[in-house]
């Protein structure tokens, strides 16, 4: 076979060129074009780079809102402690809303934040002869976990299986494997983990793996699964918002603050058939994650979630967020670049829940600023000032 | 009122200091830390840059995959071009895959795309007393769709008011305007503009807007009514992938590709729950919108769609991408960055249309790679090659 | 080829009988059983029943709400009008319940209701040989309307089409054909005249219909489109109960009410990723469309939907319902039946539009009731002494 | 407070009858109808019925599908068992197509059926003062377990308790319940045992339980939770088709049939954004429901699910449906009534579980007989001879 390929329209091949100078250097004189800020910006040393056909960096502008004031349910005392919150972002108006709410937070003595480490999930998908077939095999799975176990964490000292759980549907049986990756989000090493009880399985019970990913995991898609059953870390953070701040600070009042949440992350959220059921929780997840180096993809599970709000007897109001996956992590991955790094030490979090529980401290004063500015009707006015 | 404030637990704030030198060297004082890179790598100038509480930039390596081959269903001839497709990530194997992805395309001789301008979309919620007002509102909305269209683009000589659509539930009536923003992405245009609408039918027939977004835009959020309805752009790309090539570039068979498409993308996805029918549209939106300054949180509009491939008689492989929700620029919000600048120029794209078209070949590209590792089990050999 | 039938295990056919009666007959005697009541039920004339293999009728109780007062926002006269309410029902409560929130609507003055037509749909698939020809397929559908409508109508006096709507997945061109279908339901007259616009289509430009109903009509599933597009009929009621009569009637506070409502049907269905934001909406439309000769399987439509709660400035509680999705009608299908006849009959409705009229009042009701319940711990209580 | 009541126009309440014969020659005589029919099929003794202001009965035609003959894959043996399927409907082609779906099984040598014993549900809702409260009160129902249980099953000695899960939103708290019950569909004893629980939690803890019901159950409403976590029943059915049988009994080819599937139950049901991922189970699940006793707006639940299909490399056809959520049972509610007892005692299932398999199997009956129909094209002129 000869396969056709015409030169003269696709040029000479990136991944030929042996260093980021010179892919750039082509990539200038072919398309007669600068790349100045783009080698400027390049500020990694390479080899700690994984991303190929490098040509150099791209920036985000970086800003920092807080302090936030938050205690975490995890710990025995009520201390309570101050963060400051890295937002990499373009959108004009964003890291003022979230310092906004920070500060409404702080001035009502800190929000309380809590983080349950459900685990990084892998959702292969193997396929049978029928569902005779496959209900045997969800039987041999759950009766082997402990030697599944055991292959997985074979490939990884930093890796445990927590559980699993199946799904079957005819001939197809989705397994969903969650694991605890300790620092890291994760999700190579679970690949990995999950290839190899994928290939113990298929030497045991001659059960086919189709493909270690069946969407089962679900990764990196808006899905119920995730929302239901969680992935990564489940996040909560809630915090009594005294009326006086509410009124001096954010300038509006409870009860328009309860009535534009009901219209809009309620019954509007409903209306639209979404999953989301918050004001803006992507805004704050995605300008979090470019910050610390997460993977951007992840703000899609991201946005998912619930804020919930009252009107508390006393005429203060009550404020929650859970974001039901979050997928984070301290080690490996993006947050090995130096301005990730320099980013996780402004926040200073010792683990990967402390830092999720940072990101819902972060998410909860979004929320509360984005609501308060619509229940006065001075989005449109703040987007003026800031954002053009 | 004397609002409460620990002043020895919550520092100075931010935004008093009047750099963005004095304000990183009040954290790196503070906390003890160095910000050496977040400084090297704030290579634009402040006044273009739309962030509060700056500090500096973050860096994020950028790759170059193609060169991607592609045909426009807009353009009346058949004439084909080459792109390069500049992604920004930390994910190792993502531009090798996209680029191998636009191998297979270009030796199976280009895609073809297609780009529907649905517009932009803002979705206030009004309050009336009932069904009976509810009703009665929709009908003047209606009705006076001309006056509303004046409205709003008086805001903006770059915005034109296409079409509204409303939902009533009780006393809430939810509208969506969709509007065409020419070249920018432009969620702040049209929340300014239908700001403005707002106002103008509070004022005349009294009906009072809750909040200038209902959640029925809806933005950010995963959501069934931007799939079914739209949001931004509508995006295709196909492409019949020569069984040679299957075989050759991609180490499998449209066989073999088809069974795990159906398998993943399909009853896996089904299964849980999601409304993204693909493998990971999300990675390369992610990546792209980050290379190309658009607005991150948009990854999660991004993530929806559909994927669906065939395997024809002659024994190709037939693979195409839908994605319902693009949002997507080429001027404004964080085009205007300079290493987005240049990232722009490598592609080249003369609207927000053609760059939309490059961004569903890059999808494509990005889906059949990885359809095809895992049909053939390769996924997790590559992450570990690559990846870590 | 010979097909093995093995006799001995699989019984003579029942449609090889003449006659009901003999049937029935032979299962009594081959399974030793007594049909005798599922005989002398059997009340209607056999010609005008659509069920193979017929062995007699089976029975529900029916019960008779209300009177339900409503207004019709249609009619340009406030004046009201009184329906009783028939249910086929099983569940002790249920009549009794409805009744209850028919008296609390009466002693507030009654509710107002609203249908649109927004018309029963049917969703063909068709199939193309890739964006390019599904596109083309779509701007044709769009400029041949009037021919399509012109096929369509042919096939019966009784059925126009309105509108129709595409969604292109890769080769798959999804079309949703809207019909008005006068007093019927008319699901068989749309399959028919969409089956002649099918090859209609076929014939004139050689795109093959790859099935009359590509679930995008979306038939007796649970799904988005119908819920945000609308199928059949939206169905709308409201309601200002008094406060006093919320006491004296329901036993319970309107702020009780409300919460219960808020906790249940927005942040429990939101919790349970459900497509029904409402109390029990299903129980009152499977009682009135099993008296009234509906199709059973559509209370799948028409459980979806939203209710929603506020406690007035006054003190009273307003409630609303919204169904996106009823399928109803006064001709036709099950309605020919005697008993479903006389329940028509109780009702008094003389079109499809206020049969739907009449179902949004008795929905508006049951919600009234069960929430009330619910808020006052009641519901079991409730059960306990009319359900066993 | 006087209650103002227009007794000119509200009428006598039908409660204050004493009899059916008065309440319905009330209506007769009032509204001028005639109720003979009604009268006459009111064949039950009305002591065993649950419904209030009864009036007397309506009925639906009951016709016979079948035999079909299945396996089940909880029985050690292989033995193959047939059944005769009695469908209560009005909708012409059903019972016929249901049965022309068992001639192709039987023919094939049978279908395996299998059932999981999710539990019913129930999924009350309760207040906390915020997240802290909330994590306390969910540690503390995972620990007292069995306390709970045993005030469950006070209530009833036909219940079990089986498990319970948690979802924390701020301040609520839902909590899903699972019981065995036995032979009974179970919704009033399950609702009576959770009340017992809430009512000892509100004493024990001091947490307020809002509702009985959160929508966390979740019950007749179309839900993501149900269809992963499963309710009530998850039923399995599958079958090897002989190509033979496709083509002679069936009129169509394996591949043609699968690719209407795919076209139809997978991208058809994701552009709809559907929870059901088939061609038509609610109309079985609602016929059967009908004839068998069952509530009817459990067909909510029984429309959601899976079918897949597959050509095998010997040419024959694989299909398989998945119903995640059945709620039936074989005592209680509609089934004492005499015809529903009859229409049980055709079927002759021993259990719930039994009922289960054979309403499975049905299911897959009508699944294979509608898709095929669809593939060769023939379903509206089935409708037109059958239909009208």
């Amino acid at each position: 076979m000869i396969l056709y390929f015409d030169s003269t329209n696709i040029s000479m091949n990136l991944k030929d060129f042996k260093t980021t100078k010179e892919r750039r250097e082509f990539l200038e004189k072919n398309l007669k074009i600068e790349l100045v800020a783009i080698a400027k910006a390049h500020v990694d040393e390479e080899k700690t780079i994984r991303c190929e056909n490098l040509i150099g960096s791209t920036v985000l502008p970086l800003g920092v809102a807080g302090p936030l004031r938050i205690s975490s349910f995890a710990k025995a005392s009520e201390d309570k402690k101050n963060y400051y919150i890295p937002l990499a972002t373009t959108e004009g108006a964003l890291v003022a809303s979230v310092s906004r709410g920070c500060k409404a937070i702080g001035l009502s003595g800190g929000a309380t934040v809590s983080v349950e480490n459900v685990g990084v999930t892998r959702g292969p998908v193997f396929e049978t002869s029928g569902i005779k077939e496959s209900l045997k095999f969800e039987n041999w799975l759950n009766k082997n976990f402990n030697l599944l176990k055991f292959e997985a964490e074979k490939t990884s000292s930093h890796l445990k299986l927590k559980k699993l759980g199946t799904r079957i549907a005819g001939t197809y049986v989705y397994v969903r494997f969650y694991f605890d990756t300790q620092g890291a989000m994760g999700m190579n090493m679970v690949t990995i983990a999950t290839d190899e009880m994928s290939r113990f399985i298929e030497k045991n019970i001659k059960v086919k793996c189709l493909s270690v990913s069946g969407n089962f995991c679900i990764d990196k898609k808006p899905a119920w699964l995730n929302f239901i059953s969680g992935r990564g870390k489940k996040v909560w953070a809630d915090v009594i918002l005294k009326k006086e701040v509410v009124k001096e600070v954010l300038k509006t009042t409870p009860k328009n603050f309860f009535e534009v949440w009901l219209a809009k992350c309620m019954i509007g959220s409903a209306m639209s058939g979404s999953l989301g059921f918050n004001a803006h929780f992507a805004n704050i997840v995605a300008a979090f994650f470019a910050a610390t180096g997460q993977d951007l993809a992840h703000t899609v599970e991201g946005s998912m979630g619930i804020t919930t709000s009252k009107v508390l007897k006393n005429g203060d109001l009550y404020v929650s967020v859970y974001l039901p996956a979050v997928m984070i992590g301290t080690v490996g991955g993006g947050t090995t670049l130096k301005t990730k790094q320099e980013a996780l030490s402004i926040i200073g979090a010792k683990t990967s829940l402390e830092l999720a529980e940072v990101l819902g401290g972060a998410v909860l004063a979004g929320e509360i600023s984005l609501l308060a500015s619509l229940a006065e009707g001075t989005l449109s006015k703040a987007h003026q000032r800031l954002g053009r």
